[in-house]
């Protein structure tokens, strides 16, 4: 059940039944030379989406612009502070909160946004408690962080999956968007791996932004596959996050 | 060209011949009891889309929350408070301004947003002026105020066009998403109108939450004449802010 | 009735017959080669003042500087960040609401003032809603958009009024300030007109700082009937501002 | 020379010989019984403009609202949070400066004021040292604390003078404003006096507002004097200050 | 009673006999030539943990970083912006109310928190009164301002105490940290005295970081007796503190 | 080297050799019913002044008050709000970085700083970038999480080690300040373990604070041992940063 696509009596009736919402949450970033810049929000928006099929589940809004300051070297890349990213998230929850939502578990699409993610946590914890308001619960589902993403992204890419412009989130977006893939070929195949500072340093390290990964591997069945495992675990993982949450 | 679905060396040559970005922008927020929730947002986005296939201009991501908060009052509406509004609208200016785009065309869905549009351009003027930075231009197209689709609108709605859940906006998303529109006939078929101030007065006078308006006039196929309108408008006002400013 | 010139009982006293209140918002900013840079507080005062006579309302003290930022190219301007104007306005509504003022009517001299008096509208009815605080109500009166300021203002000036360092503006400040009135004759008489981006752009295209505005037409006696004009119709807007918010 | 009735090109004329600029500051709050809400920005005002005649001097507007938590809890009363004091008053410095002012001497009504000008002005040096900016003065001139008015208050009140609710602010108002003089005589005659914490603290140990005060021994005439000695010390500190500094 | 080496039932337990807390607060800034940076977080905490002792207070964490704007143009000063500065002291106190503390008593080391640590306590004045929370009760206590520690410091160094970098807090420091004691001596042996402006101005006043002192004349055994002075009458001052707010 | 008993001259010397820094940041919250509430930001200053002396580092004061929401169940508890961490911590490297300082080594004591402070590296990078200014290196060191000290807690305390209020925390504390080690034997013997949401929702979860943790196993000779092995991996880790950031 997708927020928008709804009209306000649907989510009157579904909080009858659930507390519960998904938060698509991504970053537009580079992924490297043939990697789409929107792949994270892609990425989350797909499997926040289909999880909230799988698992009945309303599905709000994808935040498409997240914490991605280490990539603003790369032309296009967008990022919020983050003392905006904390206010934005902070008034996406209050705002759900207001009408009866209080299991919050946001499906993300970028590494960069978990700590932004906890801290807004941890401050809607605090004026909540202070106001003397009923505890809300959050969780974040990395698409990428689970046993079976995990398990099929090491069957396909081994080694050459590195950590940014990854083939698993190129192949997933490749799924859905098959006219926009890529043919460019990134050289080297594997690109250099490592820890980076500010973004300054990020792009001497990483020229083409990626970072160990070989995303010529990507493939759009490769992407069905992975979105498939992604979504399999995650509805698991809201089921019981809204059951015990 | 879309710029969640390009890679950074396109925009990279973009940024060559054009400074120009088209940013749709949104809101989340109650339309009637037959409107989409994410009615603002789902206009904004294909206008600007279009638009910017028409324009040959960058389209970036659609922000999908706006400032709704004399919807709040209706389950599912989202708001941002004004102040996160101008830190989010300011981040992303920054963030594009960084990488060399100077001309900033906000394709609009939601009246609301346009007071802390205004008040976020002032603010990056200030800041930018305060610092000797060039100076950036900005320009807000409300889908839905243009002689075309003004005219299209009177034609095919007169006076149950109203002023919120309209029956073109409406008839948009029906064209966009047809297995979501709703077969709901709202009662009284056209709704009351008049001004407002807070949520709770909102809901006291429009019950149901449109605004004057009979949205059961809605079909796709209007929608699509109305999109059509809108496009072909908009892409001009791009061109030639793009050309002027 | 003045707030600044009242003792506290006077206002307790005022609070069992009227929730209203009456708050002057200017801007402190050029005003073309003759008009005075403090012509939007002193029209706005001038106005607040004798509605607040007119309608038996409290009036506030005049907030003079506001958001002038298009105007940062000229000499002696003053302005606010938006988001410093949000928390100032705010602020100030907090204050006398602590007290039990319910219905803030502002009389605004600047167009300029108009989006971030929204936004801060918002903001406060949202921070409210959300600590379940009884609504409060507030309306801006521009005090040159009415109908009878309009029809004078046509009748005496006709196109030379223009809209920046406007003749119906300059006019009533020097009814209220006769030694001030300035013998400048701006060249051409009448200004550009058009649009602008930021404040550079701003004084490119206004070199004099008024746009499409022929100030020499002033005098203190336009100045006069312009007032009374104003005056009449506001406080007319504030007694049903009252009775039905 | 009143920056609110001048016009740009006096202002950019003025710059050529000064970069010295009096504010007024004051605050709308209770002053007891017999005292007006806006005594402290009036005198402020007072002296402000005065000590620009005489010292030729560019005297900006009077910030009327400042820091006045403490005196909340009667009626009329309006306050600032110190975090927005801080940012008006640093977007007024940094609006002056940007057009070439330097040395910025407040002329001060209310002692409550004076902490959060003084962070203020912290918050101001330092972000322009980290800009590399030349740096700015600033003073603060509180009209009664001055040796001639400290003199001519114990001669014409001695003790009665108290801390708040003074008869000598009583009597400069009364000398500006002599129709909205009060005749309440308060009881006792002289307030209590001593320290407090908070709003209700306050009105809790000084029920109608004022500390250590007699304000029925004010009069026109005394104000009138006491305006003389504080423009003379304080047009001679300004001198001081813009040669100085 | 050092929180930091309670456990938390003793919190618990202390709130059951006292809503008192003693809070250290100092400043990372230069003390001239040879007096160390840590000055005057050393001595507010050296002073509030034996008052601490003395009063059977509560005593929490030093705060080591303050307001030294001024002191930044010499190497190792740190300084928060008073904005963070208020939201830190908002933080810690909102955070003890949370448990029931209501008396805050501030052991302060240096002059420059006193305007910043005013500002934050009527932030939470207004917002506590806004919120309808019981009202708490704050104090500052300077270490050096006291009957006590002045006669005893004009006993040792008269006029050459000076107002920064003054044998007294050099000498406490040096009590406390013999072996940190420095041999360099100042030239010349007393500092120029007098005001400032902005960290540039001071420097070029101050070029060693002193003002009017001599701290040559500090010795360890001068600064047990003034840390003892201190002690004394601060804990008294505590002890009235908690009897009467 | 510590910053706080340094002179401004010796750390102009210490620049001329070296860029970087060591910032001990820790909390002061609850750490079970035998932990000390400060545990935290003792261990983490123990830790990073002996780093210093191992490694020649300079070693700034200690943060002692961080980010604990999740404990505020707990009386004593301190907290910042995520925002003012950030702003702390944003605040302490400007400044140091003011005067030369470049590479920022933080030794935490607290899980829950991670990511707010990684929240601020982000925010300090961006902000430098749109100024143009030298990129900055930041580490965290949890001085927990190395392998000396990760072998040498398996080995002293197995499972029962558990994730908060540790036998090896609070055996650091105790070799630290033997006389506050406290008796009390918490029951039952092993704390339960797992996750959590709000700070209500971790008091239900962990009664007296602990989780999954047997603190009774603390000893001073453990904890002498832990520093010992924290202190030679972390000035390892202190080394290689300076040398390769």
């Amino acid at each position: 059940m997708l927020l928008h696509l709804s009209v306000w009596p649907d989510v009157e009736a579904y909080l009858k039944e659930s507390r519960g919402v998904v938060i698509p949450i991504g970053s537009t970033e580079q992924h490297g030379p043939n990697g789409m810049i929107g792949t994270d929000a892609i990425c989350a928006e797909a499997v926040a989406q289909r999880v909230g099929d799988a698992a009945g589940a309303m599905v709000g809004p994808t935040l498409p612009v997240g914490m991605a300051v280490h990539h603003m070297a790369f032309a296009g890349t967008m990022t919020l502070r983050p003392s905006t990213f904390l206010a934005l998230v902070t008034d996406c929850v209050h705002s759900l909160a207001h009408h009866g939502f209080r299991q919050f578990f946001f499906v993300n699409g970028h590494g960069g946004n978990i700590a932004p993610l906890r801290a807004a946590f941890s401050e809607i914890h605090w004026e909540r408690a202070r106001a003397g308001q009923p505890e809300l619960t959050f969780a974040i589902a990395n698409w990428w962080e689970n046993e079976a993403v995990g398990r099929l992204s090491r069957e396909l890419f081994g080694a050459a999956e590195g950590s940014h412009a990854t083939p698993s989130e190129v192949s997933v977006t490749w799924s859905l968007y098959p006219h926009a893939a890529s043919s460019v070929k990134p050289s080297p195949a594997v690109a250099p791996g490592g820890g980076f500072h500010g973004p300054a340093d990020y792009r001497r390290r990483f020229p083409d932004g990626r970072i160990g990964s070989d995303p010529s591997l990507a493939s759009a069945e490769h992407g069905e596959r992975l979105l498939k495992a992604a979504v399999g675990s995650i509805a698991e993982q809201y089921r019981q996050f809204v059951a015990c949450a």
